[in-house]
């Protein structure tokens, strides 16, 4: 016996049960972005190691798998100073980088306001654990050149129709704008230059608490007399604050949010004003979506106008919604086969050309079609058939003939 | 201007239009696939640099990206002896290796005799040229587990059957056996040890002619004495040798080939004693197709029982179709869209609810639909969105209302 074999350390192989399943919500994600005016284009899943390291990947760009320069050896490797040196290309850790720089070197050939789909793995080094996965699929749609509302509400609504599609009803969407954390954070006397770090603080919540975060703020300098209870406020803010507006509320901003909501009145969309969404990149609506049988996010995304033209050269407005695939994949549940699935059981002496042909009259009546060597114990082969979706099997014979019978 | 921005050397960005092409071949060949008992797997774009250097690549292992490893810097590079040192995984070169690995890990969870689809891209640091890419797709289906001919009647069956699905009738499959070339070798008076080289030459005689493969195998040893006569025989051998066969003939596995021929009526299986196929795996049936529209082939296969055992440690039958997924997208026409596609027009000042009530009542309608802003050319604009495969349109005014007009 050979020694175990493994795909690599934090990579998972996918069989064919699993597939099957992650193929068929693609291809239902898919067809509604379609349907909503989206256009899927794809990038190489290598791009070149210094637009993987130029800042606009955060903390992933540590992450990111790089890939070695051809044709050099120990000479060159033994005068190299940094990873730069020694790879010239990587994989890509998100469809975000990729997404700018193909908008750069494609724009002239795109419509005015390009809606983008982009489905495909994304690599991360990240340290092995429970459910996550060095190479994982993601599946991102971006509005790019409309800096108006519109674009926010065609990514809500085409991500609202996705989930139902997918048969994930009950999802609700948390909602809040940079803007609006921007005017909290400087009510609380958090200076401008302390926001970043305030922000990550914030964005904590759901893990360390509000006395958590209060005690944070605190060592970061902001008065934290008060602050508990204002969290307090915050929790329960609602979309009633128009008429009376409390102080730390950006109206602006709300009024914004609030027209989002009236028009996506089939979305249920939930204002949370400490929603902040890890990515420096944001500058305006920020959005993630909670569904009631997942404890984390199945998503999200908001508006990063100064960041899809940093490779053109100018300031392209942009609004994402990346669904997080592999959790979405896990709620669902295993692939219903659905149609007709025939299986022909046959034994070893039966010839392969009567064997054809009865696959061939078999597949004519629609479905799919598997051969299958019958072993001694047949019950047990029938039960593990149907448990693999097919409805229906026979017993071919020689002369390539067998009456179907349901398998159930 | 910045400056021009492109995807890495040898990469290519997939635009709309293309990017729709082929994912709906894709989608056709999954489906044929599916209904004649193939099931999709996948493995992950890395493996184990060692793994993808084990000698089952062939030439393909020297054009392998390999990554670098992490957590390693200018002080043991600079005691790295080869690339082993310094990477310790490689985006895979073709999808038989990982399909190796795949089935040594995974075998006790498969089907005894198991067949299976793989759709993805793969990468080779080739020089770049004209149509050919460093990162490109694959799609092969492969049995493995069954050592009898209803394994090459399965694939055949199948690959033909998704030429048709994509309109690509009038394929045929050149067939040969490499037992048929032994012999053919042999009665050539090539040493078993010769063989393979002389295999290399008699597979360029598509390049270089009768002529230039006489006079190489000349070089190699080989008394060419009447051997540009047997290339003539060759070329006119068919399926009518068995009644009186030539000495060169293999009988056997001739006999073998004219049973697949007569199980396969509906594919115009087409016997070529000159066909060798590449790859040194090869230990059986060799097979190719060829296309009226395409001087090169579309895809082959052939049986490689030693390799796929390779991880597991023990021998397993196999047999594999390949079809070149980038040649045949090339052939294909644009994508017809089809179905309604319906482009909103819209001027600055209509509010974003209303243009987004209005997308809803046209999807409820069905087909796909595009917000645009209206441009001053309009007939310009009208020509650019029905050659994108639109086929109504609307002029939406501020209350979100538009008399839908057909686009051709």
């Amino acid at each position: 016996m050979a020694a175990p074999v493994n795909p690599p350390r934090g990579m998972r192989d996918l069989l064919p049960a699993e597939k099957a399943k992650r193929e068929h919500a693609l291809a239902v994600l898919r067809a509604v972005y379609r349907s909503h005016g989206f256009d899927e284009i794809e990038a190489p899943a290598l791009e070149d190691y210094d637009r993987l390291h130029a800042g606009l990947g955060g903390d992933n760009e540590k992450l990111s798998f790089s890939v070695l320069r051809r044709g050099l050896g120990p000479e060159q490797w033994a005068t190299a100073g940094d990873v730069a040196a020694v790879a010239d290309l990587g994989l890509r850790y998100d469809l975000t980088v990729p997404l700018a720089r193909f908008y750069a070197t494609n724009q002239a050939a795109l419509p005015a306001v390009f809606r983008s789909v982009q489905v495909g793995p994304v690599w991360r080094a990240e340290r092995p654990q429970k459910g996550r996965y060095r190479q994982f699929v993601q599946c991102d749609i971006d509005i790019l050149g409309e800096a108006g509302p519109i674009a926010e509400l065609e990514l809500i609504g085409a991500t609202g129709a996705a989930l139902d599609a997918l048969g994930l009803e009950g999802a609700s969407v948390r909602i809040n704008d940079r803007r609006i954390l921007n005017r909290l954070l400087s009510t609380w006397g958090v200076a401008a230059e302390a926001g970043g770090a305030a922000l990550i603080t914030i964005d904590k919540l759901d893990k360390i608490g509000v006395a958590g975060v209060v005690s944070e703020l605190g060592e970061q300098g902001v008065d934290t007399a008060g602050l508990a209870e204002a969290f307090g406020g915050l929790a329960t803010a609602g979309w009633d604050l128009a008429v009376d507006p409390p102080a730390w509320l950006d109206v602006a901003a709300y009024t914004d949010l609030l027209a989002l909501k009236d028009a996506l009145p089939q979305v249920d969309l939930v204002f949370d004003p400490t929603l902040v969404r890890g990515m420096g990149y944001y500058t305006g609506t920020i959005f993630e979506i909670a569904h009631p049988s997942s404890t984390s996010s199945l998503g999200g995304g908001g508006r990063y106008d100064g960041m899809i033209g940093r490779f053109l050269g100018r300031e392209v407005p942009a609004v994402g919604f990346s669904i997080g695939f592999e959790r979405i994949v896990d709620l669902l549940p295993d692939r219903a086969h659905g149609t007709v699935a025939t299986v022909l059981l046959h034994d070893a002496d039966v010839p392969a050309a009567a064997l054809l042909a009865a696959k061939r009259r078999a597949q004519e009546e629609g479905g799919r079609v598997r051969l299958e060597r019958a072993r001694r114990n047949r019950k047990a082969q029938l039960a593990a058939l149907a448990a693999e979706g097919f409805t229906r099997f026979a017993q071919v014979t020689a002369d390539g003939t067998g009456d179907l019978r349901p398998l159930t």
